[in-house]
């Protein structure tokens, strides 16, 4: 199996990749810029140049021969609303568009827990989820793409510790490296297609919670 | 036909209104602050508070009985692209909702020429663009309401001619009247449901050219 990440420089995408070769998957890490391209080659991943900035049938290209994408991007906090929209919204949207010109049926998109439901949205980045919100449904209803949208708890820099809760969830916490390892882990478990599954730190081994997802 | 207008503050929410009170159409001009009524109480035009930053439930009871809802509200370019995701785009998503809860079938909305086309969006003002990209399509694609969206090209102050243009558009202006006039004339032409309309001003009589849109 080829996987693409987009958003690899990220911190969950970091993982994502590093686990993947780890596991002796071919990866390639989608960067932005040159110089985050450092950070995979010392670790002997390849990277590509992709530009969520850009036009899907450009992605697209970058996206051939590929098996699966995983979609880990984001603008973050240091940037504006502008590219929560641009970036968030339609650079993941493009993403799917990409991926579907390349005739690529697997995409894993990283959301975040109630994303969903608009009652839920944190006020002070309401903007954020509003953003996950539409491209979330974009991925459901506008695409025939196998997705698994993943939706994490809060995030912490925590080692993670393998298991996980993926039902009932009022809210809680997850391990950045435990979201990756969810998302790794999904690629292999087709219980996961078609599913959004939220997740925070938990009892559950990852791969038994997934595979009953 | 009971019509409520949302945005009705706005230029063309202001044209839009006096134009159907004129006519006699039993028109709620929804506005945001009070003080925004005394501009439709010196025209004998009823006024509701509407709260786009609400909730869709509670919006669906103030649009219940109406027979149609306008939705031409924008955050304008005063406030940040918070709300443009906010507003333009989850604000449209819920009225479109809010509508789809009180029973309402006809909406007519207005957006942007070129919304639909990447390639054509402003970049000066490209998040505003994704707003009323992706409000656009959630009306087409994840609604059964009886739509009608009007992509005007850039709005002038001018006094409108009642005549436009709608096929073949490669750029141009057009009154904020005209659109006014055209966003009206749709509401009795079922020739324009389930219809994107381009427009600029033209050749063509408003009432003509929305019979062959």
């Amino acid at each position: 199996m080829k996987v693409f990440v987009i958003g690899a420089n990220g911190h969950i995408g970091r993982l994502i990749s590093e686990q993947l070769a780890s596991a002796g998957v071919s990866v390639v890490a989608g960067i932005r810029k040159p110089e985050q391209a450092a950070f995979f080659e010392d670790r002997q991943i390849k990277t590509a140049h992709i530009d969520l900035l850009g036009r899907p049938e450009e992605m697209g290209v970058t996206l051939d021969g590929f098996d699966a994408v995983i979609f880990t991007a984001g603008s973050g906090g240091k940037t504006g609303d502008d590219m929560t929209l641009l970036i968030d919204l339609d650079g993941a949207v493009k993403s799917m568009q990409a991926a579907q010109i390349a005739g690529i049926k697997r995409f894993v998109l990283v959301s975040a827990l109630f994303a969903e439901n608009r009652n839920r949205w944190s006020e002070a980045i309401k903007p954020y989820y509003a953003a996950k919100f539409y491209a979330d449904e974009w991925l459901r209803y506008r695409t025939n793409l196998d997705y698994t949208i993943i939706e994490p708890g809060a995030l912490t820099f925590d080692a993670g510790v393998g298991k996980i809760e993926t039902a009932g969830i009022e809210g809680g916490s997850i391990a950045r490296e435990d979201v990756a390892s969810a998302v790794v882990a999904s690629l292999s478990e087709p219980a996961t297609i078609k599913k959004t599954i939220s997740m925070v730190t938990g009892e559950t081994p990852i791969a038994e919670a997934l595979k009953k997802s």
